[in-house]
């Protein structure tokens, strides 16, 4: 498994731009931890005192860097942080390989369809009736998944999921561990004896192909139709993704962030941590929305946004500096007026 | 299943205003997707375009409409969408009928009361000492609930549910998926030895009749008496409920917000998303706080709320158009000054 | 179990200041519920109304109160909550007791290690090939550990948590239900054909001694090397942190933060709920960070942070007190241009 300068070049389609060619490198490690027999990589500027003090025998570099460190090897690349990753996979394997199969302890309802030798189903997964699984699926332990639930190819979900009735996942789906797909919705009317009677939820949640869900992430079910999150896009851990609310493609939603019932996340979204956005809205494609900002009215595409309520980011950094000489400046205003009338 | 015009009004108590008695729905839609055979309704101004050109065979409205769209059939209605959930309850049943039985893979402890021909417990179930459930249950695949704990009537606890030890629940009290009921309050005294010591929570937590909870919600346990939801209340995903609080009946606490210790939620209070509650204060009745607020000090009744900290609404509102403001306004006190003193 | 006034003194370390000797104390209360049969204490001086007018037969004091009801007993304690905790212990014995055994429904690889006749594993645990579990562990039902998981002695897991491949676990460490350990880092790289590619993560977690995590909160693994949660430190529910993250000995991490990637939290930093702590920062050692504060720059350790963004926390409190003004002000500054200029 230990690699020499020129297949660390090979793999990561770098250039060497300095180092001894008997060079053994035998792991991977941060910058800080790197051994003087493991590679690294500079991949945030914020690490450059870290790159410069490094013990590793071996960094990926960005071209073009003002100092170099004595008695490291470099190699170039455009991209350390994916050039990085070559080295990762090489080094590394997964520990839970796919090994199909179905655990005796599963409890399976037998109108469920899949190959049983092209799945792999751990310890106490639940199936209940009609459900329909791709081959090459990996069920984690404990995973309870409803009557009617259709998943297509590849899919990997962890342990301990829920997956609540007839809701439909595409190929290559990912659920880390604890997600809930599914529930119902958050939907209530007020009654006449003064009491919340629930409004019945009858549609689903559709995950389309290579969607990742992250851990103990919430996507409620539609009060009818669908609940959608489009292709590749990415929803980091304890999410809540409302009723009917509909995601675009190849998004990134990150972490602790809440998106009300039936608004519309176009295609290419970012969407920062904690952030809110109110039910009924649209936010246009590649609207990047910063940490923590409230959103309560919908978004043009293509824009950067921060905020609470959200304003264009430029603006909200203004706002929000202006804020800090808020104190002094009512100060100056009072001593201003005092100035004008008071002393004359 | 199909139904004419005249069902739908019986259905909904609503009066045709238009549409050929002949017309035959099939099923339900939002006023997107709605095809000409199935009823669709307008529940929100922010929809009227897309009630203006729905395709939809009928739509559910509410009194007085400024226009309508031609080739559709109308049934004017009080509360369109209430009125619409008796046409979805028609057309859908839920794939989880209740049907009595203990799945084999339950782990029952012997101790525990409950007529087994009056419940539903699923697969891989774990049920310990002394749990006492009420006719009507259904107990989710994989759900644990630890010795001592009761449950009235009708509960339906979905998958992968935790209630810790001694948690009493009401009748008809809903848990979505994931939720954990009973953890241990965050309570900690800071030891001799500069070491946190957990303080003993002794308590319970008391979900009252008709509460429901969401997924993947926390609602720990006291320190001793108990934490109490009150008859009603409906809590959504991922929300935090600390130590000892105690929330009235009827309440509705949005997605993402959280509670800290020993605060007291009146009856009928609406907390909206990702709102921040601290220790020991109270929330008067019928009290509204909207989304993200942060509150530090008790907040009358009756009354609506936001901001951060808390403010009376209007002014939250006025002071965060007034931010808005801020950037230009020290520019201009800027210049008064200017104008003022140096170019005399 | 009763027990008089002379126990209660010793048992809290206090000094008897009123009471009668023949008084037995059968439980313990809150001051509003207990009885005069019962003990309470007053630990926050918000509860002095409560005090005043209490009916328990005895309340742990803090020293020289302004008054003291009449017909209760008191007993004079440096840290009234602390010494409460004693009598809590003396009253209360948890419910699941340590009994070691192996529930036979627990599925259990058979290269797992551990001393079965030390350990308890409850219902439908699931643990894969080479775990090691230390003496004194309690994994509660329906958990999962993944392969090459290893714990330390004495710790205790509850239900329904999934601790993944490799993680690291020190002894008496807790984990609340539903806590996800080791989930995969949220780490994507834009590809070449605008979709997101997953940069694997490889690395674990480590939780060292005494470390708490609450319900549902989620820690996720390293892409390589570790997150590293510090001796002592105590996590609440529905926190998130991030892959790489470094938190130090003894911290305070409150209920729906979340500490983005790589981030470090030196020792005995306390952050409150709802926090927000951006990626690749520093929060120094004995930092305070107040609820809801959004930290986008290192902050220097042993000071105090509130707002967003963190600002020191008095400048913080200047800061929204002024913006409560604002409105004012504007108008202010709108008055007096008029005087000066328009009304010449």
């Amino acid at each position: 498994m230990n690699i020499n300068l020129d297949t660390v070049a090979e793999l990561t389609g770098g250039k060497i731009i300095k180092g001894d060619p008997s060079l053994v490198i035998s792991g991977v490690a941060s910058l800080l931890d790197a051994t003087p027999s493991e590679a690294s990589f500079l991949g945030n500027e914020k690490y450059f005192q870290d790159f410069l003090t490094t013990k590793a025998g071996l960094v990926l570099v960005p071209p073009q860097l003002p100092q170099y460190p004595e008695g490291t090897a470099f190699v170039e690349v455009e991209n350390p942080s994916m050039a990085f990753n070559a080295l990762v996979k090489h080094f590394h394997t997964s520990v839970q390989q796919f090994v199909p199969g179905i655990h005796p302890s599963a409890s399976i309802d037998p109108s469920a369809k899949f190959n049983a030798d092209k799945v792999q189903i751990f310890a106490n997964v639940s199936i209940g009736p009609n459900v329909v699984i791709g081959d090459g699926a990996q069920i984690g332990a404990n995973t309870v998944i409803y009557g009617g639930v259709k998943m297509g190819n590849d899919c990997k979900i962890h342990a301990n999921v829920t997956i609540r009735e007839r809701c439909e996942l595409g190929n290559r789906v990912i659920i880390q561990p604890g997600a809930v797909i599914g529930a119902d919705g958050f939907g209530f009317l007020m009654g006449p004896e003064g009491k919340y009677v629930g409004i019945d939820q009858v549609g689903i949640v559709e995950l389309k192909d290579d969607v990742d869900v992250g851990a103990n992430s919430c996507i409620d079910r539609a009060r009818f139709g669908r609940t959608i999150i489009g292709e590749g896009t990415k929803i980091d851990n304890l999410v809540q993704i409302g009723h009917n609310v509909v995601v675009g493609k190849h998004c990134i939603i990150v972490a602790q962030t809440g998106i009300a019932g039936s608004s519309v996340i176009e295609d290419y979204c970012t969407i920062a941590a904690q952030v809110g956005i109110a039910g009924h809205l649209r936010i246009g494609k590649k609207a990047v929305v910063g940490a923590k900002t409230g959103v309560i009215s919908s978004l043009e595409g293509g824009k950067m946004y921060w905020g609470m309520p959200a304003s264009p980011y430029r603006d909200a950094c203004r706002e929000l500096s202006a804020l800090k000489k808020l104190p002094a400046l009512i100060k100056e205003l009072k001593e201003l007026k005092k100035t004008l009338f008071s002393e004359e």
